[in-house]
């Protein structure tokens, strides 16, 4: 027996589940909820039940929702004929946080990955399609997958879905991160940022 | 709004709460529980519930327990003259790991620490002093209190009050830790190993 109590165990065990966190940390974490007051644990439970219980996903683009149609989706002020394609709805907190995009998007919920058994069966690809299909083409598609191999080779799949629809299809750009160094950089990336030049 | 959903924004809010869980962790962790199979997640949520719900304090040592008395101090086999003062029940874990400590426990739920607020009436003390009043002074009470001054100043208030009473006060040994080096380890560290050397 290494804890004194299967309860403990347990949520060490369910802990340790989540990603970056290991059995050490998993133990540091357990302690710790059993540490603070019963209200602040009891309030990470249920925050946990009420995402889980009460998120569905949007009707149109596949966003975490409580709603039939996402806070983006449902608002007009949005642009639809630009359509910002990401792997999961984390993709689009981060570039909702720029303020700067006005379209809308699309979740794919993942990638192509066959290792992982990720195939184009496994994206939500058809709605995606019936979306640049109901606006005639007159639409942008952005691909913002992640610039790994997978994300890649996904962002290809789909120009080659999208372009014979008669949409403009793009890709984010890849180069060297803001604050951060040339000489840190891998030479991929510095390749990218070679080939994705601009005029001054 | 930065998250689409308050429930999203709420289940961050209460992970960001963990011990070294930022909040780009806790999004992190906040959206693989929404990517993981609701079970997986519910799971979580329940484990927090059940640890909460179901477990108090020993009656004797303090220690996290489901019944009255923890696993220690109803198991028969364990020498109840030799008591290991602990500041958490997870150094009792860390403890009890190592196979080789087969006497009891008491648990502080802390230490001195006049600027957390943290003083001697905070600290589980008047039932470890009954603890060895009850042993008629035949006990070895070893302090295993973190190494840090705090810790440091509460092994010596603890001392004082328990040697009065007849108890053999010992203190972990602090060192080079097991395959480290000495050039790594600090100057105080250094000076504790010199100072508890031993005849090979």
């Amino acid at each position: 027996m290494q804890y004194s109590s299967g309860v403990i165990e347990a949520l060490v065990k369910e802990l340790s589940r989540l990603p970056g966190i290991g059995r050490k940390s998993a133990q540091r974490l357990a302690f710790h909820l059993m540490r603070v007051p019963a209200a602040e644990a009891l309030l990470l439970s249920d925050a946990i039940r009420a995402a889980r219980q009460n998120l569905g996903s949007c009707r149109v683009c596949g966003n975490l929702t409580e709603e039939d149609l996402c806070a983006i989706c449902s608002d007009s002020r949005r642009d639809v004929r630009t359509i910002c394609v990401v792997e999961e709805p984390m993709d689009m907190v981060a570039i909702e946080r720029t303020g700067t995009f006005r379209g809308v998007y699309h979740v794919l919920r993942g990638v192509l990955s066959p290792l992982d058994g990720m195939g184009p069966e496994d994206l939500s690809t058809d709605p995606l399609l019936g979306r640049v299909r109901d606006s005639a083409g007159e639409v942008e598609v952005i691909i913002a997958t992640n610039p790994t191999a997978q994300g890649e080779a996904t962002a290809h799949y789909l120009a080659g879905l999208l372009r014979p629809l008669g949409a403009r299809v793009t890709r984010i750009a890849r180069g060297i991160p803001v604050g951060s160094d040339i000489e840190l950089s891998d030479q991929v990336t510095v390749a990218k940022a070679l080939e994705g030049r601009k005029e001054l």
